[in-house]
């Protein structure tokens, strides 16, 4: 049994049988509502202390028949784990109660070994990042699957006109393969973040009660070792018991993957309102219904992300201001983590569930798109016929121009096309067949097309081989 | 079966025996558990849904025996709440499964008019409320009791000189009793807020799709009053489904208790450190304990309730961002709402508890309050003899007398009082039994006593009658 | 010139001399900015100690001409404000030198009267509660123009109908007059919780070093009395040092505040949509262009109202967390409501003045509202057709008949209506006439008015006499 | 002068013209203040139009004569800052008054290819980055002096033994230098993660009016190229107008490090608190008085880090959640950011300094860190005695053995060692040598010494050559 294999069975994807639903359930997966359960932790802890112990074996601190003894009994189901908790939540540390029952349940010879030289915080971190570790990995690849979706959006509709909207008005063209493409872009730093606390983040915890290794005497930087070796974690250089900073950035990273996928949602959201109708959610079933209108088709799955991810971004600075830790140990900082951060992470799992969910059962409406775009008669392009004219007569000239120009078709209820058309300093620059040109939303993407290309590519750099949509 | 009388059974305060454990149980209380499950939320679901038969039957929108038989089946146990759960998150809303399945539980005939002329977010909403009211309920009790034990303090030690500190240095004499007294205060301020909440913030969510009631044609009103009625909680004047100012008190009120309680409780660890010495938690078998030094002794409950406070602070900026909800219906601030209200009541619960844990077992050590008091060789007098000599030499003068005294005390490693005695200028002014008087803590006690009267007369206003600890 | 090198001169540690500006300025009033700059501060600090010298002469604790000796000096014009500044961030107490300074300023036979039996946090928290009292009535007043704004619309646009909108799509008809009642009702409230704040929450701080007022003997309860009198400020059972739950309360209002102005700014921003349009912000001058696109008219009030909110609310937690403060005197905790209890305030003005200059200027477009309603083919009508179907054949049959309607409506991309007047069954129950009916928008508004109404009496209620719209 | 009429003169609602302090700079440095004054940021502003046109000119899409026209006036003592800011307020856009500042002062010859082909947000994101790229260097030289004052402590208290307090009790020894090795390494870290941020965060912002750079054509991606070469800027892989990923990043990190200053100036305080005394803030005059205690000396600085870190963990939030931005431009979450990432860098830098002043002068009381390690008669080395016995008698067992031996020295107030050396288990493990040796705190330090000088190397490694402390 090692660490790395100590996965508990049910990790499938189904919900655990034994487990009746909690309010949370709504805002996250399954699959992380396993990695953060009662059990799994009581696992991860176990795991803790079978390393400990393997890791003593080797560096001759403990016998290796006792060692192998507590291995044998790290497993979660020997042990009454409602009562574990009970007794962790009143002794305020989930650590006392484990070990003693371990002792228990270890054979006598090998019982005096348990949890030697290491104290309740050190497991209890340690299992924290055992958890995170799994937590991050799954992100991680359901970040991919919404990556994938992005990206066969960003092809698909690379040369598809959309109206580009600033503070929610009309601006100038996009492609709806742009707009993907950032999603994308967006997603592949989200994926590379995430990466990156493998290396100095999600570490080991091991210092002993205040962080010296005493009780190891001479022996605090092999067992150290070995024990880093054992659960696969990096060893960092000094124990970290109140030093916060790498739980900070943990959360801190879900918090932005959070934000992110609220980002792609909203858009989703706003494009799905009955005036726009530029994309739907794809049905599936009951999806979208209301309890009392027959018509309606709700946007359910952007709905659901934002709402997770907003109670992602709820536990960011409860983690933050739970840096201030009390000398040695902390004053109730660190005990608010254990709540925080295994929330931050299942949140953020429920907001990047929804929108892949989204995202891969979206559709588009091209033709809406393109009623859209007309829908200012030609005003869209009005920065389009600035810089038309501003290699002639100076871009804040132009400007002027065409403000006025807007200012006339408003007032006369026409086409911005057709009083252009009629003025005598446009025409005095410009064919017909460039104001034609002017007008049309796809030759004026500029960089659009690189843009998305360089998503594109970035994307495939950081997640090799990406995976397929269905 | 009222609304009111659907209390679900296993509220006694024992933990529902169907429920497997959750890593939040550690920072809350069974009874909010039970309160804020997904069972005792169905309940209330339905609860809205038997009111609102009740009171169309009553305003003739439909007919009696359809109300009976609607009230008859609106029971929890009767749905399969785990489906149901698992389909509202699916449908972004919890309301829409449970109509289905009171439809299809309902007789024939009645059948037609279940969750007439209602919205999804009425029977939410309401629901809400009315696991709200019970919250508050729950907290003012809890309250009480944390108010009668701080009475009890500081009455016992209306007289039990102690330092004051200020900027964690030692400042002026205050006593044990007015430290408690201002818990005291605290704590009535937050029972007096709580009871506020009843009026204007725990009420009725009725409108019907777009907060017009226009199904119920002219009968909207009626129908409001009866439904109010019904379940005993306030009308307001209109539907408030995107207006979240209510929920926002709510939220905050209970993160201004939280924070209230995180106060008390780093009060008590603060004195419990060893050097310090003056509280002890009382021992109450496991308590407290480490997993590696047996010596150990921890302010495990002040801790906890840090803790659980930390959590429920967390949950305020949701549900302050939450308030900004789009047109008619929210799109996710609304329903990130479901999970960080009810986390909000329970994390406060847990803070209570704690602190009422902590205050009813303190040991409080008036030997070493004392002993401390001396550490400063006479200087916590500092402004004291300031203010003994400054009638005749004026404050700044004798500040300034009193600083240099200071100094040289401890240059001298010597006494303040001895430095003072030794002083012409101080001498020319008090007599040394004046001297005397300044240097004993209990002189110099002011309006001490008075404002402990004030906390306690106060708290007996609002909690009437209080309480009693055992 | 590089922009490596474009290092503005004065880097060199020394503040500008000239800076008259402050990028918060964006985000607030210059009325607010006055009632919070350093200098009105001072002027609140030396208010306190001029009451306080009165109020110990009325007590006879201090000579009354001592007290005039005082009060003459207590004028900010005579204190070098930049200085005072400085020395007291290095002092981490501004009292502490505006005590130095003013006793330098008095005569020297009242000198060594002044900040007699006071310590630096009575001087501090109260004049940022005198300051919160100006700038709460400020809010009042601000909040009564916006209320003021939204009853006028209300009142003009009773029977203006428009689309309800649930989760971003159209769901039954509303009245543009209900939502500015909602938006009035909401500011109502707001109006409202801030008048409640002077009773209970803006209240004199007094209890000298340890809050015991024990350099004032037994005269502290007089002084107090006297003090209160004099500032026309309530005063409090007890001094309140660390128990900053009324802070708190004031913090979280004005956070209420924000979230309610951002609730309305929000849904204007949406209702401005290009593809909406059924709002605009009157244009003055400048408001609303672009750099670079002629056409734009952005709603600026809107997006900085929004802005200015997400600021406030931003003060929550730092006043929140703030509230655990140790024993007598905070470690950080209060320092910190220096910056966030002014920040939390002024972002809040900033708001509701956007707010007010959105709604005093806002164009509405009646026109658009009638044919965005039309846009559906007749499904906003859907819940209106299932309710008028629903006496007859039930509720949930009802809704059957007509998801399905409007699934066929969709599929032959026709209108609602025409397929309801070829279905036989929703013709056995409804005439041609009635149909009709079931499609106008006006004739299914429920009970708007009255809610309309009792938004305006309540608003009237509060706020009397309510202020004129110009 | 009565208080109420105490009103300042001005409060007319103009702003005060000679007004030059403001209330956050007690939480910032006087550098800070600058990099983010209102004139520096319009200098930014001008440093990326200077660039830009010199950036085209090079791209032959403006003349190189305009370029030089263009940025020979990119000065911010040719603009009125007052007036620029008044009107980019009211435009809730500072780059457009400031584009037509620009444009009036160019030459007429040249004016017409201002700000050619950018977009107001590319301007003011561009403009905050260059800002944050000075801000963050500041962060890292401060924080490099406060990494050296750290190392100079673990250097010199190597071998001070100390007592290690977990939960506030005194739990097993540690030494001074340790505790000093934990800050340097947490401080290490934060200048690791700073100096990361230059890669990948802290980059040019350059898309045009909706991400395209449709207004230069085929030149865009030349322009961009060149644009980020003369600002010395990274160029990231797309416009990022409404990704805001990197700037929740550079908050983030902002958060990080002022939560870590946050707990260093937390441990100091703890420290210096009467009954500790291990160690005190140097004097520096004024510092750390009281208004009414003369013998007062508080931990100014500490406090001031600790409230100074609290403003800026009041930003993240704020970043957090403006990071749901729509479509291509955003409504409020951008805006918000123009007040809030200055102050999380500015109230850092607070921090920063503070703690840098507290360690450059902090006085160490060795002596009475051993009077401290001896106040619990010896039960500080329980866990020494623990793991003494355990090789021979199982670590449980010992444990058992110890806990009972520290109930009986409390309850007959005896020395721990006299207890143990008493009974006979112990004996016949332990020589009296062997005894002696567990009590003292310097043989049970396991390895602390290795962990100092693992975060002394690390730190060397990060910052070098490291700065001296003078």
């Amino acid at each position: 049994l090692t660490a790395e294999s100590a996965r508990v069975p049910s990790a499938s994807g189904k919900r655990d049988a034994t487990r009746t639903v909690h309010r949370h359930d709504t805002f996250t997966t399954p699959e992380m509502s396993i990695i953060f359960s009662a059990e799994t932790r009581v696992q991860r802890m176990l795991d803790f202390e079978a390393a400990l112990a393997k890791a003593e074996a080797r560096a001759g601190v403990i016998p290796a028949e006792s060692a192998d003894a507590i291995v044998s009994k790290c497993r979660a189901q020997l042990v009454d784990v409602s009562k574990l908790e009970e007794e962790g939540a009143a002794a305020g540390a989930h650590a006392i109660p484990l070990v003693r029952m371990l002792t228990e349940l270890v054979d006598e010879s090998a019982r005096g070994f348990v949890h030697w030289g290491a104290t309740s915080q050190d497991v209890v971190d340690t299992a924290l990042m055992l958890q995170a570790r799994d937590a991050v990995r799954v992100l991680e690849e359901q970040l991919s699957a919404v990556g994938a979706a992005c990206l066969s959006l960003a092809e698909r509709h690379r040369r598809t006109p959309m109206a580009g909207r600033t503070l929610l008005q009309h601006a100038s063209p996009i492609t709806f393969g742009l707009k993907a493409a950032h999603w994308l872009a967006l997603t592949t730093r989200q994926i590379r973040r995430l990466k990156e606390l493998h290396d100095e983040t999600i570490v080991v915890q091991f210092g002993g009660a205040v962080g010296t290794l005493a009780a190891l005497g001479d022996a605090g930087m092999v067992v150290a070792d070995n024990l880093a070796e054992e659960l696969g974690l990096p060893l960092p250089d000094l124990p970290w018991h109140t030093d916060r900073d790498r739980v900070a950035e943990l959360v801190a990273t879900a918090g932005i993957v959070s934000g992110s996928m609220a980002k792609i949602a909203t858009d989703v959201a706003l494009l799905t309102q009955t005036e726009v109708g530029e994309v739907a959610e794809g049905s599936s079933g009951a999806h979208g219904g209301s309890s009392t209108m027959p018509q309606k088709r709700n946007p359910v799955d952007a709905i659901m992300a934002v709402a997770s991810a907003r109670l992602a971004l709820g536990t960011v600075p409860v983690v933050f201001n739970a840096m201030v830790q009390e000398h040695e140990r902390s004053v109730g900082g660190w005990q608010s983590e254990w709540a925080a951060v295994p929330d931050a992470l299942s949140f953020t799992a429920g907001a990047v569930e929804r929108v892949r969910s989204l995202l891969a059962n979206i559709e588009a409406d091209i033709e809406r798109m393109r009623i859209n775009l007309d829908m200012t008669g030609g005003q869209i392009a009005a920065e389009a016929l600035t810089m038309a004219l501003a290699p002639r007569m100076g871009r804040h000239e132009a400007y002027r121009l065409v403000a006025a120009a807007c200012a006339r078709a408003d007032k006369e209820k026409t086409d911005l096309r057709a009083v252009a058309a009629q003025d005598d300093k446009v025409r005095g620059i410009l064919t017909l067949e460039e104001l034609e040109r002017v007008f049309d939303p796809l030759s004026y993407l500029g960089s659009a097309d690189a843009f998305i290309s360089s998503a594109v590519a970035r994307f495939k750099e950081v997640v090799e081989p990406y995976p397929k949509t269905t």
